[in-house]
């Protein structure tokens, strides 16, 4: 019977069957009365299942005991209680059947010793095969599953928005192009300048920042909407917070406020969460240990805390008089730079904090002015180790008032027609926000470098494999 | 109570109960009695709730009697069971409160009239609000989130593989280039070539064509992953077929074969439309009333037909006795095109289609060699009415002879070392496929033209909105 490795530890196999199971060799240990251990995974779920081969098997001599760490194996055999410490079940084997040699296993770049895990970022090809991001698959695809499952329960109903777009929806962010067009020879008008009408969509495209304005369309058409997929920014940020691509939760919602929205978003998270202590408890043992101890007591703590909400000029007021050494001088007006977020959600507050209603010229034009004329239905929510993980906003749903912003901000209102044509035809109140995926599980995880929670990250300067 | 319409028509909400609904006005109708019947939509499923409004309401005469198509409406009233035809609940108004109204009704562009397909190309950002975009966006929307359900149940990860990229998958394949050179002032080095050392990544990179090669990284380290993204090609194709931007899901399978993968394929498709039938009838009804009267039972059918199993060699042995006039001359060798798909899938078998082992020189590098060395391990999902909806192989998993496809086919081997490293280090046999999401829309739901099963389309020439 072929069984996957998960389903032997989660007890669902009976002892005494015969299974077969298809894996790659972690470590191999020999005894002196003639008997081999191999530890054997195959991604199912953290633990590896030990087999064990007696040297009456008749590839003993030949093959098991050049097992190295890497190789691909099937093993058939009956599955036993452990006598052994560490582990509830092991197999005995009756055939181990090598699929897969490792070629010089002196230089097999995943050997069964610790690596670093900037070294790991090296071999992103081979670091899947790692206990660390082997985990760190298992809680992003749960994370995600979760996500999904969650707003299908709730009529969220999921939307592809496109990545090639003609706009700039921020008004500002840096975008990559996207063309066709001969670098070596660019075409161009009678003025001289590069005629785009000659690239593949007969203007000048770019990959989007934000699917936004197009997912507020089907909300205003549809309620309740949410897109998930890749986003860029071609910003020269060589932190351990970004990505150049990286991928986003977007959700947005008619009839609704902000304050609508960030109850959602704080139902959501904690019901992701509550999934990944269910369902990966394993993982986040394992990233316990080594690579945050807090990583399972800060997901216990928020599901259990009740997000903080306060106004942005609450926040000033509260860091002004902190007695805190801000290295920026802060007055009203400013954005929060990280150093201000982590005091109110670390040392403030100790939970998670939505921070309301920031003064316009520091937001996007398409955020809902407030009536005091000086600040937009925005919101940031910030939690304790990571900062930002959602922004959001009420939108602006009055056309003239979303005239005045886009003038203000000095964009072009005709590009902005059908984004204005919502405002025209039956508009409504509506709100939404934006979860940057990949740092929600570096959250999770407790890994602090963004390059080591997505399988093969683009940086500045960096798109291998 | 707050409710989405959806409910009330599935019965949730006891008659008698005082709701308070948020939608768009569909219609309006008024009696000579002073009474005034809207229909109310909301996008949580097909149908419209009938809201009955008396004229005693305060705004009867200068709102209510002023309500048009597209017009955002709060509704308060009484649920009761309609004395009317065609729908089994009403709402008796308490109250209409009038959110948003349409600027110049006659101008509307989503008039309560009829509109073509096409003409709804031309709005894009409104066609959402008419009952055909509706019903394609939901149950495109059951149809992704089926598939993710389905594969998670099964123990598949979905992992993000990446979009930029500096390989081309396929060895062919036109392929967007993604850049942030001065377009104007191409950077040059000494040898007059453009000096993409200077781009954002510090070497040429492109959007993908496919994830595949990256996935195998994953499968060769977890067993079962899958990705779900965006995908492009760069080709110059007018037709209703082709996107220029396009969802695909691809999944990877380790320790597997191509028989295992087309039964998987088959299995997971069945229950796409399983959930859809059960879950969205009410939207493939309107398909099957306005799009294709076979929309229906063509899904039925699907479900109860087992695929048909044949060869390459088989299936050219077929196409040559059938007497049909073919365009093309076939011969041993010939890719087949889309008539001699549909002639198999809708004339010969009248069933789904599994085309198996193709002649090499006509697939790609990494379809793993038959014994004959004439043909590898790769399959096309041929269905009545698309054509081929799902492309796989088995993958070349034997070094030496991954090594000279690649020379055989022209490819650098030196570019291909991390894919070649899979098979230095525990190589296994595995497998995989692709599958068109936006085709397998369409298929569902009958529309011909794949423009209208997303919501905003990139083809040559066309990324607005």
């Amino acid at each position: 019977m072929k069984v996957v490795i998960a389903n032997i530890i989660k007890g669902y196999i009976a002892i005494g069957t015969e299974v077969v199971i298809h894996g790659w060799i972690r470590t191999r240990r020999d005894s002196k009365s003639g008997i081999s251990f191999l530890t054997v995974y195959d991604g199912s779920c953290f633990e590896s299942i030990q087999v064990i081969v007696n040297n009456f098997l008749n590839n003993y001599q030949n093959e098991i005991l050049r097992l190295t760490a890497g190789c691909a194996v099937i093993v058939n055999g009956e599955l036993i209680k452990s006598l052994g410490q560490g582990q509830e079940f092991e197999i005995k084997a009756d055939k181990v059947h090598i699929v897969g040699w490792v070629e010089n296993p002196d230089t097999y770049p995943i050997s069964a010793k610790r690596h670093t895990i900037e070294y790991l970022r090296e071999v992103a090809h081979l670091r899947p095969r790692t206990n660390l991001i082997g985990a760190v698959t298992r809680v992003r695809h749960v994370l995600a599953h979760a996500l999904h499952h969650f707003l299908n329960e709730n009529g969220y109903l999921w939307i592809a928005t496109p990545l090639i777009t003609t706009l700039d929806t921020e008004g500002a962010g840096e975008m990559f192009r996207v063309s066709t067009l001969n670098f070596e020879n660019m075409p161009r008008n009678f003025q001289g300048q590069i005629d785009f009408s000659q690239d593949f969509f007969g203007k000048e495209t770019f990959l989007t920042v934000s699917g936004q304005l197009n997912a507020e369309t089907y909300a205003c058409a549809l309620s309740k909407i949410y897109t998930f997929g890749p986003t860029f920014r071609a910003e020269n940020s060589n932190t351990t917070r970004h990505l150049s691509e990286f991928w986003m939760l977007e959700l947005e919602v008619a009839f609704a406020t902000l304050n609508d929205i960030s109850s959602l978003a704080e139902v959501m998270l904690k019901n992701a969460f509550k999934v990944v202590l269910a369902e990966r408890y394993d993982d986040l043992m394992f990233f316990n240990k080594y690579i945050d101890k807090a990583v399972i007591s800060r997901l216990e703590q928020f599901i259990k805390t009740d997000f903080i909400h306060l106004n942005y000029a609450d926040a000033i007021k509260i860091l002004l008089k902190s007695g805190e050494n801000f290295e920026d001088k802060l007055h009203w007006g400013d954005d929060l730079s990280s150093e201000h977020e982590r005091y109110l959600t670390e040392k403030y507050f100790k939970a998670p904090v939505v921070v309301k209603n920031y003064p316009k010229h520091i937001k996007a034009f398409y955020m809902r002015l407030n009536e005091d004329n000086q600040t937009v239905a925005a919101m940031d929510i910030l939690v304790p180790g990571i900062g930002e993980i959602i922004g959001g906003s009420q939108r602006e749903e009055r056309l003239a008032v979303l005239d005045s912003r886009l003038i203000e901000t000095g964009l072009d209102k005709d590009k902005y027609w059908w984004y204005r044509d919502l405002r025209r035809y039956g508009t409504v109140p509506h709100a939404g926000f934006g979860l940057g995926f990949d740092r929600l599980v570096s959250y999770v995880t407790g890994i602090k470098n963004i390059r080591d929670v997505i399988p093969f990250p683009r940086t500045p300067r960096n798109a291998n494999y």
